[in-house]
């Protein structure tokens, strides 16, 4: 039986790696960085505008998806890349973090998660088998095992607790999977104890997963426990496989990462800060709220070539902004999308040369120290 | 001194004709449907993409524009076309209307109108002079003088003081115009009175304005009342002037107004009904927000070769309505702006072939009597 998916180092300088993870929905050149489409939509954006910028793998999510359309639904329309006309892959993560953090009652313990609606206030259950039988039914390239996503802060008993359940159910996710053409990554736990993200680690590896997620960071632990944690766990993760760190994050966060072995990334930042007002560009981050850009002629970023760079002046957008117009949201994602895009092409392409660490420096160069400010 | 903009027929079917209007900003194959961009920006829509669905003019509002970002800084930034970033030209309302409809306070007299701005409550005045002298900062290709739209029902003692302050208005805007490269359309008013329109056409076209246009309809009036003084009004109209019927309409009123030898329209119908979920196909109108769309893998209108019905089917446009995610609104204006330029397209082939009255007949078969509801 070939494996879902298959997945290649195609070159290395130190940790940084290059890769080529090939899905049913085509291939994905690794370091790669994944939109995040919530509802089966990047928000504001087109999927063919994610396909033009070379986004070949987008992330949807479980929870929402299955309270809205409902994953039957999507299943009969073809999975949740057809449904969404991506031409590319689809990641589905599991829907534990969100029945956790947006439904409205909620309890766990080792069946799996019962909680209300955040739309209808219906009781549902999620367990580590309908977690995986969802996502089947999504169609997704790669399903995510059901975790425990351990809060920040948590203490060690609580942290152990938590990689253990989580260890748990990712032993039964892997033992309902019968798909065979749809991945399933498994997710180290741990918290910000090293002792335990080793633990969670040996237990996590131990599952022949197609691939390993690093979970639990960028959950309000201080910068640099996260990058302590994140460099920890994926040392100890197979090499021959894709490393995923999940829901990470600013640009240095993610040189950062690339620099350590980490192969996919996902998070709100790009989109989210878009909607917000908050552009990242070449010389860090600008909030176009400010009155310093009512009339300036400039684009966001004059080094960027995406389309509300060539088209539009800082003032212009702005104005956009401040009126509330869709046309502002949509011009900021487009463009934050394009820059994540670009740095994941710069960093592959600095890899492939062997130059990666000062690429990492050149490119950051401009940047203030926090630049997710 | 040459003409802001000149005109010239370049065929007819009837009444129904195809003109040329040659402005600073480029030509314009008429009849023209000019979609709405309040702020400078059509809802939901990026410049370019209004431009590849064949749009070469877009109408904007001047009391948005002036209340904010401001007439000045629209001027220092390029004129309004300029700082839209859109290529082609662009028609400016005076403001009246919204002076009158959204302002917190108002009060009219021969002076103009005074009226406390929507944003935030300064005490304002609009006269004739300032309206125009705020779309000659503005930098608009074609500007409208002020007007008194005369509401519905109006009495005809009413109306008819409507529309002499109208004419009393529109000459003070013609003598007001300074700029030798924006045009300035007059506007006929009277109501739903035969004798009044008249009155109306009789002092507005002595004034030699570079077009005219027809308003004070699609207030509230029947449908018939709307159409009977549509065609009355047109009638007194100068043939070799542009002929602008504001504020309509659906696609059938479209065709009757071309067919009675209106040049150019404009309307919130196709932008605004998207945005409440409502599509315009070559069947009818639908809502998407309808349960029998909840599994329809048909696009919104499969006659239809607009991005959104290549990529999306009705059963996606309905979960992203649902959601609340902004790509139904960009999906569904889209399309309505595409139905708009299709329609504009085939009037304009169909005249060429002297064909008008059949191309009408045949693409509006389909279409449920009350084509907007």
């Amino acid at each position: 039986m070939p494996a879902p998916i298959e997945f290649s180092v195609t070159a290395s300088d130190g940790d940084a790696r290059n890769g080529r993870l090939v899905t049913g929905h085509g291939e994905i050149a690794t370091p790669a960085f994944m939109p995040v489409g919530t509802r089966a939509a990047v928000k504001a954006m087109a999927p063919d505008e994610l396909w033009d910028m070379g986004y070949r793998l987008v992330l949807a999510n479980a929870y929402h998806l299955a309270l809205r359309p409902g994953a039957e639904l999507v299943r009969d329309l073809g999975g949740v890349a057809s449904f969404m006309g991506f031409r590319g892959a689809v990641l589905t993560d599991s829907g534990g973090f969100q029945a956790m953090s947006l439904a409205k009652i909620n309890s766990i313990d080792d069946d799996g998660i019962r909680f209300r609606s955040h739309l209808d206030g219906s009781l549902l259950m999620l367990t580590p088998e309908s977690a995986v039988e969802i996502q089947q039914q999504l169609g997704s390239d790669i399903m995510m095992a059901l975790d425990e996503c351990t809060p920040y802060p948590a203490e060690h008993g609580r942290a152990l607790k938590s990689l253990d359940l989580t260890a748990r159910w990712a032993e039964r996710c892997h033992a309902a999977r019968t798909s065979t053409t749809q991945a399933l990554f498994g997710i180290v736990q741990g918290g910000v104890y090293p002792d335990l993200r080793k633990r969670s680690a040996d237990q996590i590896t131990a599952i022949p997963f197609d691939g390993y997620a690093v979970g639990g960071l960028s959950v309000g632990e201080p910068k640099p426990a996260m990058l302590e944690m994140a460099a920890l766990s994926v040392s100890m993760l197979p090499r021959d496989k894709p490393r995923y760190l999940m829901g990470v994050g600013t640009p240095a966060d993610l040189l950062a990462a690339i620099a350590m072995g980490f192969d996919m990334f996902d998070c709100v930042l790009p989109t989210r800060n878009a909607r917000n007002g908050s552009a990242f560009t070449s010389a860090g981050p600008i909030s176009i709220k400010q009155a310093a850009h009512a009339r300036d002629r400039r684009p966001l970023d004059p080094a960027c070539d995406c389309r509300p760079c060539r088209d539009h002046s800082r003032a212009y957008l702005r104005h956009l902004f401040m009126s509330g117009e869709i046309l502002a949201a949509r011009a900021l994602t487009e463009h934050n999308l394009h820059f994540y895009a670009n740095l994941m092409k710069g960093a592959q392409a600095a890899i492939a040369s062997r130059n990666f660490s000062s690429y990492a420096k050149d490119v950051s160069a401009g940047w203030p120290v926090n630049e997710s400010a």
